[in-house]
């Protein structure tokens, strides 16, 4: 494994969506192993579904060890410091969407490199970022963070994949790409909850009499 | 890909998937990239899991972009509309119906072609006509479909699945053996809700003292 | 398929899911089929996981029709004997719990099997050990049993499958291995659950003014 920027970004994922994991879970009073398990579900739910549906078996979690003794080492750290994330809502809710943003750009570009349509990869791109935090908030009884109207989730992830696969298209450099189009998903999320920006929903006129 | 009658039965199926998908998102007042998300969902999830459990990856809808052109398409025809699919949840219940008859039968039909035991196709179908709805479902918090009594969601599928494999083993015409099983499955639960016919329980005689 | 101690496990852990799942249906009055529904991915459930992350497809069960008929006739069992599995939650638990154990050991052999290194086999065992109780529980509307304190249940998998590794590496002889291992989950579990043993939680002391 070496280490380009790629690899970085999908560190720095898995272990954000681990914290996250780790904070759901402790408030949810689970135990130690289950707070470890959550972690490691949440970290690692992207990923593995990713790998599953374009059939790159044994998934990548279980070919490579580093994965579980980052997330071991990124749960210790936040149960030691879990005072000093106080805010913790605010907490999950940042490393969520650090995970989101990373993990979405890296699906789109595991799309890509495995020749599918890119409009196909912004799909898998979404669903690799999204699928991590919907199994913790299901496992953790939260409401699925899809459904938050308030955090425009998925307009988020399909915005940044669009704009990686213009970029890609147009042979920018790499790097380049990963970083802008990780930071976009990250800022237009923050941004949406800071400024209370929504899209409209379709509820129907009901006529129920 | 030619378009036999199974390929028109499971555009058919996607569409109606899709739009239950749309109808249910929309009622939890999800916003226009969540209403996407849940149609989409609810539209690959029961062939994904048949793809994925056979090994047949990367599962269809990446192989050939008619399925998210397809659902894109739909999903906008049913927010347009939705004003006119004023009775909601029986909007909803037909196209949930529509889709379980036909995925259950491409199921059965693909489990056959892989050899597998007839037993088991019929289990695949049940599982590929269900399992979109069911995270639909959990999806948008509602009871998954598969709890609803009244409904005998899972006698309709594995009735419509043995008719399929007993007209295939005596070689009747396989575009009329399609027909006659959706339509089986689809009518017995239309029929069923409609005269409240239902399976007994076998709830345990309680003796908690 | 030979008789090996390991297939004997699998087959117990098979019927004892199946068990727990038919009980849990019953007491949530689904219906015949949906009884039988239940029973059958409760019982599949952690093996077709185990199977679909290492890449062993067409799944286990798929490929032997055994599964499918020890299912079918287990759940019968449970459907006559109803009133006398009375206490309910007990009988549960216990069913729960031998799956449990079992299927945490089988999971933990099929990843040293297929050459993953031992902490990663320890986490295949844990998911293929505990995902059919997570699904039956999540489809049944119950609390997911990884939830519920009292019953430090990932804590009984991971000592369970580091007692197996270890033995493993020592050459000890297998059946053994399988026996002790699969009866240190299950005790442990049990023990727990009757003294009130549980490990501390990591709520974080709230500073919310």
């Amino acid at each position: 494994m070496e280490f380009s920027l790629f690899n970085i970004l999908d560190i720095l994922g898995t272990a954000a969506f681990a914290i996250s994991g780790a904070l759901s879970a402790m408030n949810r009073r689970l135990d130690l192993f289950g707070i470890f398990i959550i972690a490691f579900v949440t970290a690692i739910g992207g990923g593995t579904l990713r790998d599953v549906l374009i059939g790159n078996t044994p998934v990548t979690w279980m070919e490579n060890t580093l994965y579980i003794y980052l997330i071991s080492v990124v749960t210790m750290l936040a149960i030691l410091f879990r005072n000093y994330l106080n805010h913790l809502k605010k907490s999950l809710f940042l490393f969520d969407t650090i995970g989101l943003g990373v993990f979405t750009i890296t699906g789109v570009e595991i799309g890509i490199r495995n020749e599918l349509d890119p409009i196909i990869s912004i799909a898998l791109g979404g669903m690799t970022g999204a699928f991590g935090g919907v199994i913790r908030d299901i496992l953790c009884n939260e409401i699925p963070v899809i459904f938050r109207k308030e955090e425009i989730y998925a307009t988020a992830c399909l915005v940044g994949g669009l704009i990686f696969v213009i970029m890609h298209d147009q042979d920018i450099n790499t790097d380049v790409t990963y970083l802008v189009t990780s930071l976009t998903v990250i800022i237009l999320r923050l941004l949406a909850v800071k400024y209370h920006i929504t899209l409209p929903d379709f509820y129907p006129e009901k006529e129920q009499k």
